[in-house]
């Protein structure tokens, strides 16, 4: 004659009620066909009429002496498949002794049926929601609707929008950031190869879908919206690259009469705000290195600073090596000989002996000196590497993160799983030579970024030599986020897009005009939501915190995205398939 | 040696920072170059070192004494143009007697300014930014940056974003709501004519941006979401039509075990809890009137309920009349006579006798009971029409508003523009006869509507009886909402797409399979934002609401798009353009 609803109704409809709760001061939810949640009830509830709805759950043989008292009350609940909907009316009481579950917050009550009503009857579905069951990730987007039912999607969405509600009350309650929209139809950049095209009815005449909405943030300054702030749907047409994610979420910042510091102190209280609070919380000011140091101890410029190993420069060790190889190396202009991991590889012995092909290579006072600088101990790899700094700091840092991962999955503790790691990266370079024609320079990052005041000078000389003034978040090693102080004069703006990276300033002219209207100093961030809630609910992909994701290839496998359109319905955009050749039979409509 | 900072800086950049203050504590803007913005200072400053930012106002004469001390401190400031941008550090004074501006927050106080910075200098502009200069849409749309600075839309950005930040706070904190973002790139619907269609590497598939998140809402409801609702970019490719924004934004909600009562509750408790602090509160519950009485009232589905004029049926007066078109009329199925204006005009004399063509031909008791009825006195005018119901009342529904506009634009007082008249509407039919093929159904909003409970039964038998869950929020004649409860059985479902609409259930296939997967009960509501939001600040078009809108054509005025894409660029999509015959000329590039 009575149930737990906790067992009847499964646990995951159970939003933040108790918030609720305390705000408006009502007992009942008069929004819904319920009373309560299935997961509010608690002893101080008992006596109480009350009406749950919910999914029915697997029936654990344990669980029959309860079902069958309630299928005294209702026909055939037995039958019913589970994930079925159902409404229960009844009267809270204690569980009897002895069937109490210390380990849910329900489990010292139960609900005294007094009626059951089948609100919807479940098919045999293609997998059981259990989290337990490892689904393929194919099955698991094809029936999204039902892999989001797992405790740990519930999980992952609804600390997503709590997150982003937190966000949302420090930016705009608490700084006065204005929360503003901007388009996601606009003009192609040119050679914009990774913006998806949008045919307009105009012949020949396209949107284009925005990387990110770089243009409008530095507009809204110059209209003087002063704090401007938006999660901006963003979209990225990456082709043939595999985990990618057309479209995807960034929070976009931009702040008037700002510098560096400015911007780098509001995004740590913003992280520090909405931290969740089951989580151990982040400290500030977030460390902050150079991109020089990071290359130089890392290897890399988003460094995992969760673990040490850090690179080593030993060419003094080197100096009058007759090592042939690192002869060579220290011989060529930037060359280096770092200590880490690599190409040659140095055992220390439990006697402190070298096991290394080095070894009858290198004088005693070289391994002593090599020992003392690496503070190694007996049972530690070195591994050196020897080259140009460009060349031999990437290949450490990847060897460095790659050791770390062999480590871990040897059973030895490296990283804390449980560590937040953040770390600004500042003073990039602000151009780099470009790879197919080294002679001519390309924006490090993007041409609007403004160059460290001591550099700036430097501009009309030797711009290779300019740092930028850009700054990265880094979160365990993952870039999070990025922005910069914009260049907001307009003769600056032109000097760099004409006479540094040699491109037509009139495709820019609406922005160059822009800031010859009152432009004030600006700069902004912008940070990737779905990385960084990734990383904070340990998700292996950013899939998992996406609700509905495309699949490796860009699909989406439960409806069928992209799909065939007729040749019909494509005439009104002007617009013919290219049909690759002996591929026509392609065509399903 | 003074300045007053709101005369030398303009007032717009003023973010909610008395907020920030009350909950921060802090004094000073910790994050910005500036100590405080421009318009916060107050008597209670005096003393204070202040630092202050902001642009360079036109220079008035009666200012000029101001301005004169200023120069001594810098250099060559009266020669600078206006809106350029300025920092000035100096200590907070009152004015002297007699140079208070009591009409300004800011009027009682001063600046003796210690120094000056031009951080930019401003170009001459293409027009003067003053709320009184009638500006041409073309060159407020080329020049957007502009127009925001005029304080009209400074209030319209900023009171949108604190409006809809409340929003979020009553739907995420008070009720529970999870806030999911659904895709934008999506599958085509089937004869979607009105969907952007979005090319894909892969020849000949496309994605499709979505009018609505209406599958992804329901789905997140078979999900366990619970509560759902989201800001929806939503897009909608309206061709030729003037007065198109292809892209546009709505609240979407969405819940699970609810009814129209408790949806309507919601959305009253919604508005009620964002409305502007600086407007008259809003009061609840909303009347509530059915789709039947709106057409017989008002004549449409949307009324205006600010002023009366309803519609009244007056077939009684002339039941027996012998004015031939009258009783041609009446003798049709459905025939009837409305009074209120139209085909036929009677004006009330002053005394009490009737100027109309009818005049002789009625006799003195249909007089009588005709200015009976209508409640007519001296001076008033009656216009009656006769037909069917379906032509007659529309008919007069577009009269009713134009009285009121003639009448309005004679001086005469017929709606407080500064009312709100918020209006459910209900039992909308769930199917109307297809306008080409009258023998055929289509809904009247979209297949996903459930019926009545009371005509349930109806839908296997006479289905062009059956009226819907649907209901539509109606704000001074505007609809600005519109939502229902869905049907949540996949039978249901199924019948209403193959039996009655004969569409192919296949292409549904995904959300007809998740309805037989434990779907709940649930319904929801999307709000257009954007209109909702210019009837509130009064704005003409949706335009004054959206930081950068699309021009009456549906281009972006500021950066030309959409523009030609090279053949080149368009070759990664497999697409190609068909120019019409003698247009190939018009391609750019």
């Amino acid at each position: 004659r009575s149930c737990t609803p906790t067992e009847v109704c499964s646990v995951f409809p159970q939003p933040s009620i108790n918030v609720m709760r305390s705000i408006t001061h009502e007992a009942h939810d008069y929004l819904s066909f319920r009373s309560h949640t299935c997961g509010e009830l608690r002893p101080a509830d008992v006596g109480e009429e009350v009406t749950l709805c919910g999914w029915v759950q697997y029936l654990r043989f344990d669980m029959f002496h309860c079902f069958k008292h309630f299928i005294l009350l209702t026909y055939s609940l037995c039958d019913l498949p589970p994930e079925s909907v159902i409404r229960v009316k009844g009267t809270v009481r204690l569980r009897p002794d002895g069937q109490e579950n210390k380990e849910m917050p329900t489990g010292e009550i139960e609900v005294l049926a007094e009626s059951v009503e089948i609100l919807n009857v479940c098919r045999k579905l293609p997998f059981e929601i259990k989290d337990f069951v490892k689904k393929s990730e194919s099955l698991r987007m094809q029936y999204r609707y039902l892999d989001l039912r797992s405790s740990q999607m519930q999980y992952n969405l609804r600390l997503r929008s709590q997150l982003v509600m937190k966000m949302r009350e420090y930016l705009c309650n608490v700084h006065g950031f204005v929360d503003v929209e901007t388009p996601t139809l606009f003009k192609r950049t040119p050679g914009g190869a990774k913006e998806f095209v949008v045919p307009s009815r105009e012949p020949g005449r396209f949107y284009s879908l925005p990387q990110s909405p770089q243009q409008f943030k530095q507009l809204l300054m110059v209209a003087g919206i002063d704090r401007y702030f938006q999660l901006a749907r963003c979209y990225r047409d990456e082709g043939s690259k595999p985990d990618r994610q057309p479209e995807f979420t960034q929070v976009d910042i931009e702040m008037s009469f700002v510098d560096q510091a400015g911007i780098r102190g509001l995004i740590e209280g913003l992280v520090q705000y909405s931290w969740p609070v089951e989580k151990d919380p982040v400290s500030t000011p977030f460390p902050c290195i150079t991109y020089e140091k990071a290359m130089k101890d890392y290897g890399v410029d988003k460094p995992d600073t969760r673990f040490a190993m850090k690179l080593m420069d030993i060419s003094k060790t080197f100096h009058n090596t007759e090592i042939e190889f690192l002869k060579d190396a220290l011989n060529q202009p930037g060359g280096c000989i770092q200590n880490n991991k690599g190409f040659c590889v140095v055992l220390v012995k439990a006697d402190g002996a070298l096991k290394s092909p080095l070894n009858r290579l290198m004088p005693a006072s070289a391994k002593q000196q090599l020992l003392q600088m690496a503070q190694a101990r007996p049972g530690d790899l070195l591994l050196i590497s020897a080259g140009t700094q460009e060349c031999v700091r990437p290949l450490l840092g990847k060897l460095r993160l790659q050791c770390a991962e062999l480590l871990e999955s040897s059973g030895v503790a490296v990283r804390d799983p449980s560590a937040f790691h953040f770390l600004w990266v500042v003073d990039f370079p602000l151009f780099l030579p470009k790879e197919e024609d080294p002679d001519q320079l390309e924006s490090a990052h993007h041409p609007f970024t403004a160059p460290l005041p001591e550099d700036a000078h430097l501009l009309y000389s030797l711009p290779h030599k300019v740092r930028g003034q850009h700054y990265d978040l880094v979160l365990n090693g993952c870039e999070i986020g990025g922005g910069s102080i914009r260049i907001h004069k307009a003769s600056d703006q032109q000097h760099v897009l004409e006479t540094i990276l040699k491109e037509d300033p009139s495709l820019l002219s609406h922005l160059l005009e822009a800031l010859d209207s009152g432009a004030p100093p600006h700069g902004g961030i912008a940070l990737g939501l779905d990385r960084f809630l990734s990383i904070i609910v340990g998700a292996p992909s950013i899939r998992d915190v996406i609700a509905f994701p495309k699949s490796f290839r860009g699909h989406d496998l439960m409806s069928r995205a992209p799909d065939f359109v007729s040749e019909d319905e494509l005439k009104s955009y002007h617009i013919a398939v290219n049909w690759p050749a002996g591929d026509e039979g392609n065509q399903e409509k």
